[in-house]
This record gives C-alpha cells, sequence and structure tokens, in this order.
C-alpha cells in the first residue's frame, strides 16, 4: 500500500477526467469526491472505483459533458433529469439544490432519473450535515439482491444515506440494502476467512457465513430478512416514481452496464424556526446517551454511525491517501 | 378466539373512550383506528392493545382530552406539540396535514413532539396512500434495544413506515428496526419453538435462536446488526431534533410509562406534476417484476410489503375481528 498526498490524486485524476471530456472545473470535483472518499475510508468507492468509472465513461453509460437540470418545479419539489451525466456531480448538485430548498421551504426534495452510479452516498450526507441540514437520500441500483423468498435477483442494494448535523462531527449513516456487498463477500474469501454473521444462502438454501458459498448461490441477505427486502422495495419505487425514472428492474445487472439509476434528495432543516442551537443539543445528548452506555466487551466502546470518519480523514490527509499500487498504475495508465 | 363484527367492536371501544373523557367524534375515531389495526391483521396493537392503552390513561400519561396543535409553520413544514394527547389521534391528524402540505408544495412535513405512541405505525402509510402520497414516517420509542457493540437497551425500536399509493393495492412498509419484538419473542417460547433466524444474543453473548434465550439476556438483535443499530439512531436524532421533542434516552423505559415521543411525517406527492398515472405505472411495474421472479420455495410466492393486507382486512371483515375471550372480557370490564 502507498500513500500519495490527497492533492496530488485529485490533481491526477482532475487530468484524466478532463482529458476524458470533463470541463476543468468539473474534473476537479469529480476528482475531488473520488479522493474525499478514500481520504475518508470508503475504499471501495473512492481511488479503487476510478478505473471503472473509467470504463463507463468509455463505454458511453457516462456522458461526462452531460449536466443535471431540473424539468418540474412545484414549490419545495423539484424534478431531475440527469441526463446520463456523472452519477457523482449530479448527485452533488440535487443535493445542493435541496439544500437550498429545504432553507426556504423548511423541507427541500429533489428526485432525479436518468443518472448514474453516485458512488459513495455518504458523500451527499456530509454535504447536507455540513450545511446544517438533516440530509435523507437514496439510490436504486442494478438487481443484484434476491427479495425476501425469492431465488432470482430483481431488487436493488439500494443504499439508504441519512446524515445529521453536529458540531461536535456530523452522524452519517450510509448503508446498503444488503448485509455484506460483493465485494465485502471477496474480500472474506480472499483472505480465507467466514463472515462475522450470517450473510446469505449456500445453494442448498441454508443460512450461512461462508461467503464462497454466497457468491457461487448469488443469494446474498437483505438485512434483517424479509424488512431489508421490503424496503430496498419500497425505496426503490419511490425514487422512480418521484422522478419518473427506471426501477430496479429496467436497470441492466452488469456493474459496467448500470445506468439510468433514480434518485431521491431530501432535507429537513433543524433551523427552520431558529431553533438550530436546541437541535444541536438534542443531537450531543443522543451521542452520549451511547458514549456512556455499557459495552457489550469490557473493552469496547458504541460508537454512533460516522464516529471513526473525522479521524480516519485526518490520518488519510496527513499521511496520504492509501493506494494499491496495482490500481494505481492502472491509474496512471490512462494519462497517456 | 371469538369473532366479533367490526361496527360492534368499535362501538364497544368507543363507549369506553368517551367514558373515559373523550370527545364522542374523538372516541369514534381512536376506537375505529384499533377495530382497524385488528381488521388488518395487526393483532400485536389492535384489540389487544387497548386495555394497556386504556392504562396510560388511567395513569396521567395519555390526556383523552388533549388535541395536537401547531406552534410554528415555515413553507412546508409545521411543528406540532402533541400535548400528551392520545398517540393514534395525534399522528392521524399530523399525517393529514402532511398530506394537505405535500399537496401544496410538492413534499410536506409534519414533526411532532410531546405526543404518545402511535399504536400501528402502518395506520399512518395507508392513510398517506390512500390520499394519493407517497408517506414517510417514523417514530422514537423508550429505549428497548442495546445498539450495535452495547449490552444497554439504550437505543429504541423506532418504527419506519413507507407507503407507496397504488390502485391495484397500496405497498406499505412498517418495521420496527429490532428484528423481533418481545411480544414475538414471548409467542415463540410459549409454542416452544424456536427463531426463524437468530433474534439476539444470550447471556454468553452468543447469536441465538432461543427466544427465552434473549429474553433472559434483554439483548435481541437490531435488524442487519450494525446497520438497524445506526438508523435507529439518525431516525431517533432526526425525530427529536426537528420536533425540539425528547430522544429516547430520555423516555421512560416502561411500556406503561412511555410518553412524550418525538416523530416524523413526511409526504410526497407523485401526483404534484400532474404524473401520477405515470407514477402508478412504475409501482406497477415493480409489483409485476417481484411476482413473476422465481420464488425460493417451489411452492413460495415473491410478495410485496403489505400484500396479504386486503385480504385479511376483507376476511375478518366478513367473519368478524378475532379476540381473544380473555381479552375482551377485560375490555367488557371497563364498561361498567
Amino acid at each position: 500500500m502507498n500513500r500519495i498526498p490527497f492533492a496530488e490524486v485529485q490533481h491526477t485524476l482532475a487530468g484524466i477526467l478532463h482529458k476524458l471530456g470533463f470541463a476543468p472545473d468539473r474534473a476537479r470535483t469529480c476528482a475531488r469526491l473520488f479522493a474525499e472518499t478514500t481520504c475518508d475510508g470508503v475504499y471501495t468507492h473512492g481511488i479503487n472505483r476510478f478505473p471503472r468509472f473509467v470504463g463507463t465513461i468509455h463505454n458511453g453509460c457516462v456522458d461526462p459533458r452531460a449536466q443535471a437540470e431540473a424539468t418540474a418545479r412545484l414549490g419545495a419539489l423539484e424534478r431531475w433529469d440527469g441526463r446520463k451525466g456523472p452519477g457523482n456531480l449530479n448527485a452533488l448538485s440535487a443535493m445542493d439544490r435541496a439544500i437550498t430548498l429545504g432553507r426556504e421551504h423548511g423541507v427541500g426534495c429533489v428526485t432525479m432519473g436518468n443518472t448514474n452510479h453516485w458512488m459513495r452516498g455518504g458523500t451527499y450526507g456530509w454535504q447536507a450535515a455540513q450545511a446544517g441540514m438533516i440530509g435523507i437520500c437514496w439510490t436504486n441500483t442494478m438487481p443484484n439482491l434476491p427479495p425476501w423468498g425469492g431465488a432470482e435477483r430483481v431488487v436493488g442494494n439500494n443504499p439508504l444515506v441519512i446524515a445529521v448535523p453536529r458540531a461536535g462531527g456530523p452522524v452519517v449513516l450510509d448503508m446498503a440494502m444488503s448485509q455484506f456487498s460483493y465485494g465485502t463477500l471477496e474480500s472474506y474469501r480472499k483472505r480465507g476467512e467466514m463472515l462475522p454473521v450470517d450473510g446469505g444462502f449456500d445453494t442448498d438454501g441454508n443460512l450461512t457465513r461462508d461467503p464462497a458459498a454466497i457468491e457461487k448461490s448469488w443469494r446474498p441477505l437483505p438485512i434483517g430478512y424479509w424488512k431489508g427486502s421490503g424496503l430496498a422495495v419500497v425505496l426503490d419505487m419511490a425514487a422512480a416514481m418521484m422522478a419518473l425514472g427506471r426501477a430496479t428492474h429496467q436497470i441492466a445487472p452488469d456493474p459496467l452496464r448500470e445506468a439510468g439509476v433514480s434518485q431521491m434528495f431530501l432535507t429537513l432543516n433543524p433551523a427552520a424556526f431558529g431553533t438550530a442551537a436546541e437541535a444541536e443539543k438534542i443531537a450531543d445528548g443522543v451521542v452520549a446517551s451511547l458514549h456512556k452506555s455499557q459495552p457489550a466487551a469490557p473493552s469496547g466502546k458504541v460508537r454512533y454511525p460516522g464516529e471513526q470518519t473525522l479521524r480516519i480523514r485526518e490520518e488519510n490527509l496527513r499521511l496520504g491517501l492509501p493506494v494499491e499500487p496495482a490500481v494505481w498504475a492502472e491509474i496512471l495508465a490512462f494519462q497517456r
């Protein structure tokens, strides 16, 4: 594992994106989002994901020149067309607009169809929280998860993000509806480890912790069994219906062709009535109640969602972003 | 199990509520909500829950005369004070107002503090969906669930409801953040059955399907382990912050004293741009994709959340509401 300074990573990725057709400022922003994702410790969706992202530009799924735009407005609600643009830039502008709507109307909602993979969902949660908003957003995905009672992957793992602003550190939940991603199953298998809890079914239909057995059956578990399966279904419906976009079953089941997804960006403004300070105290009270509660293991500690992020971010900014040499070599080759 | 006609159940409960201080129309509505909950097959929160509800009126947690009221308004957002009124009537009026706000602003939000247990959360999802809205609502609860990594019950099971309107039958997800409620654990134990999946930890800290072992440890599992634990935390924060109400750690850990909870009622209007019909087609498409997908068991069927409700409702309306004789006797005694 190499360590490369944040600025160098961003500069390198931005140069490649510019060559691929991104306007200079959009190349810089898109590169920043990839670098920040790795910086925050979400290694699956940062630098490591960049080669696949370039692949979706090469194959035409992502149009680097397209910008999302509003197509309909009513009060606090806007419907946007992602126009097949880069998913992370589209999502950033959608949440930016939802923040403005939330300031004006107390609550804001931007729905977007025809967009692309937003990479790390937590990005837009942090964005909302840093603007003082409670941010709620979700995306549908290609079909990659069997619903409860089903053998076939027809629902998405549809990540849901809920972020709460807090001066002491935002609370950011970023969770997919599958208990473990295929990437996580692969990592466990390569390390020769069992999963910490049941992660899916084997080909005989038994629950198992064996990652290879789940990769073989293609039957990972939704979180909470029937519950996460149901949540994935309603999130898909709500995003596609409001955006008039594609639902999961209409999205190509291929990571390189997963395109035209539907997303939802909601903001709630805790400062709407001049009560941001009181709201903050409530958030701090919840955090304190977790921190002072008894851990399950004597050396353990109960943490809030996203609690580790600021520490990891600080470390990666100080030491440089951790980068797999092979991945970095692949990225540098795009410069040629 | 006896069967009692819906109208007789409603009339009986309404009479008792009137005697307890409810205005006549509020007594009828409150009684209807209890009867409808049993009618829809949510037996834990319908008639069977009525004696405990009466208990919370007797002990002063629920004030039958108090009506929730708006205390602050900005655009599409309103903050309400539940004034310790009956939780189900309060929630009904909050969602009613959120529906109106959603019609006007495309999205609507009512937050309510100082309210009481809303009984069946799905009630307000059905309410939104029947008004043509996507309804999203949640409540915090007393601390009844250890967070992930914790041994102590300091988070709530904070039910989340998401409902999608659809002429062919609304899709309504109503899920608590615990994998199994204490009521469900008790039912399995009394039947001498193991849970279908791990439901918590035993006193040695091992995952178990044994309901008695979980009742003993007081460590039921959040759905999706760390994921549902995080979701419970952010839902609690968001509701309490927006309502300036109590967070879970401030709510008495006693089912008879659980009072002053915080709730959130959100609506999204799929008809905002005159596109209700297109949105409906999208919902139907998702339902069709589930129905035609391959079931895990040869005789199985993949269902959407809430799919069974209309059938159960029809049956219970036709045959009468199923009522435990002992519970009904307890209720009739309130008439004296």
